[in-house]
């Protein structure tokens, strides 16, 4: 468990202050006061005024996803949630769910029995038992990169991937790349389809050449570059889309074992901007999802259902960093 | 002005009570007090307190649209916007626009020169000058019912149309229609596109036949019915989607007028749910849009903005509301 002095360490400020941040001081900045309760926050450290009994209880639920560290993509997410959440008084449960539990507990049956009054749902995927119950469930929902129609009870929060991808397609032509592939996340997936569909939609409008062998799926990991490698590039591809940061760092090192050189011969664009992206040889040019915005909207929206606002979606812009990754067009003398 | 005696006229108080609410007296509830609040915000009745100095401000801007009275479609957004923003420390400022004062005066010149943090706007259509405007922005602006790509500091808000519209259509549907119309809004909108989008889109889906003619352009008043009905009625359409209540309510009276029972001849459903909806004869079925929930989202989406969290888009789902202007369809004998 955390103590006041690993606060005071973070913040680089004294014991003292941590303290009167913490008790409610008057003689200390808000600014401050809401950054010291933040990272007691992120750091699992509580008092006895922080557990109030007035406080409501919401559940964060996470599948295929990483987070435990602050390299890993889910960990903003969920410190952004949290964060915002205890602001409004809520206590937050995070729960790493499987499909077998799914299959064995009904999703309303859990969430009533422990007394939550809504969920955050982080890295589901279409065929999860759950999702289905999604529908016609009675508790305020928010499902982070899914989408549910219908149930004024159930929200959506992700980013924008037409924009996001849309911009990292304009950066390469701009670099004068045509043949641009997107070697996609997992198959079944939701996320997967909205970015595949925004590659058709921004290839066809900028008229540029795509087929089904250009826009590949494959796994959220660095292994499955080697798969799709070869191909795409026997097929003359000179840029390739990533499905995430991990897979843009396989597609690299794939190419280094080949003596293709990244960017003179092969442009690389990843997705998120996880912490690893600035630090890949070459850094890498991606399509950045502000995560800790991305958890803070979902619990925003998810307070919104609670309060029976009936948001449907809530979307936040990407933004493409460019790095070292891209460069002009490599040409054949 | 308002006075404390019309506050509790119109909550059923008494005015020793409104005067607790107002001054933050500790026995009165917390819901009693938000309700004398927001009562006081609507009916435009303030106290010093309630202008304290640290509050900031913004700007509703409204254009092509009417507000002045509950039986108008902008009057709801504007106050559940106003609420919300008054709680939240902002004072709001409703500034009705028209297309001249735009082109003499540029939005961020006007913003900066009024000290306006922060921008709604309302009713705005596509060939605006100030829309091109908030490509490049620097003030935290939300549009209802309009979209701008790729501006971190613009996001829009509005009702999920391709639910509402095919929430309409399956109804039709499972009263054995096929031959369902759209009179549209006016042209040049950007949600007059989204619905004719969402009508092409839902009509696809359900193999229903569809064609340039059955989904024509009017406005959004009851004197635009006239235009449509007998082409409509001659090509053996059996159901029409209508633009907004207005619209459909016109499209009811040039049937009345031909001797075109609604709805044993002629099915109808509106848009918005304004409430002479449900005074029509008969009570009109339309797809509900809450407009206090979307001024509400419309604040929190700028409040967002302000604080740099860049959402993109905030919809909210709408509601079917059934009622007598449509039935089973009518085959003749």
């Amino acid at each position: 468990m955390a103590t006041i002095k690993d606060i005071a360490e973070r913040l680089g400020i004294s014991t003292s202050t941590v303290s009167k941040g913490l008790n409610g001081a008057s003689d200390i900045s808000e600014s401050l006061r809401q950054a010291v309760l933040d990272t007691a926050v992120e750091l699992g450290y509580t008092t006895r005024q922080m557990r109030g009994r007035d406080r409501r209880k919401v559940c964060l639920f996470v599948e295929n996803m990483d987070y435990e560290t602050p390299e890993e993509f889910g960990y903003d997410i969920i410190l952004g949630f949290r964060q915002v959440a205890f602001r409004e008084n809520f206590d937050v449960t995070v729960f790493p769910v499987t499909p077998s539990f799914q299959s064995t507990e009904k999703y309303d049956t859990f969430m009533l029995k422990h007394g939550f009054v809504g969920g955050f749902m982080v890295g589901f995927a279409l065929q999860d038992d759950w999702m289905s119950q999604f529908n016609v469930t009675s508790i305020p929902t928010v499902l982070f990169d899914n989408y549910i129609r219908k149930n004024p009870l159930v929200a959506s929060v992700g980013s924008d991937n037409l924009e996001g991808i849309d911009d990292a397609i304009v950066h390469l032509m701009e670099l004068g790349h045509r043949h641009i592939a997107l070697i996609n996340g997992s198959w079944r997936s939701c996320i997967s389809e909205q970015r595949r569909q925004a590659y058709i939609d921004s290839m066809t409008a900028h008229n540029l050449p795509f087929s089904e062998g250009t826009m590949p799926y494959g796994y959220y990991v660095a292994d499955s570059a080697k798969d799709h490698i070869d191909r795409l590039l026997s097929m003359g591809i000179t840029a390739i889309l990533c499905g995430n940061d991990l897979l843009a760092s396989g597609v690299i090192e794939e190419c280094r074992k080949r003596g293709v050189s990244v960017p003179e011969e092969l442009s690389v664009v990843g997705f998120d901007d996880i912490p690893l992206a600035a630090r890949l040889d070459p850094p890498l040019t991606t399509i950045r999802q502000d995560r800790t915005e991305l958890g803070k909207s979902g619990f925003y929206t998810l307070h919104s259902l609670i309060n029976r606002i009936p948001i449907s979606r809530t979307m936040l812009r990407p933004q493409l960093m460019v790095r070292k990754s891209t460069a002009q067009v490599f040409t054949k003398a």
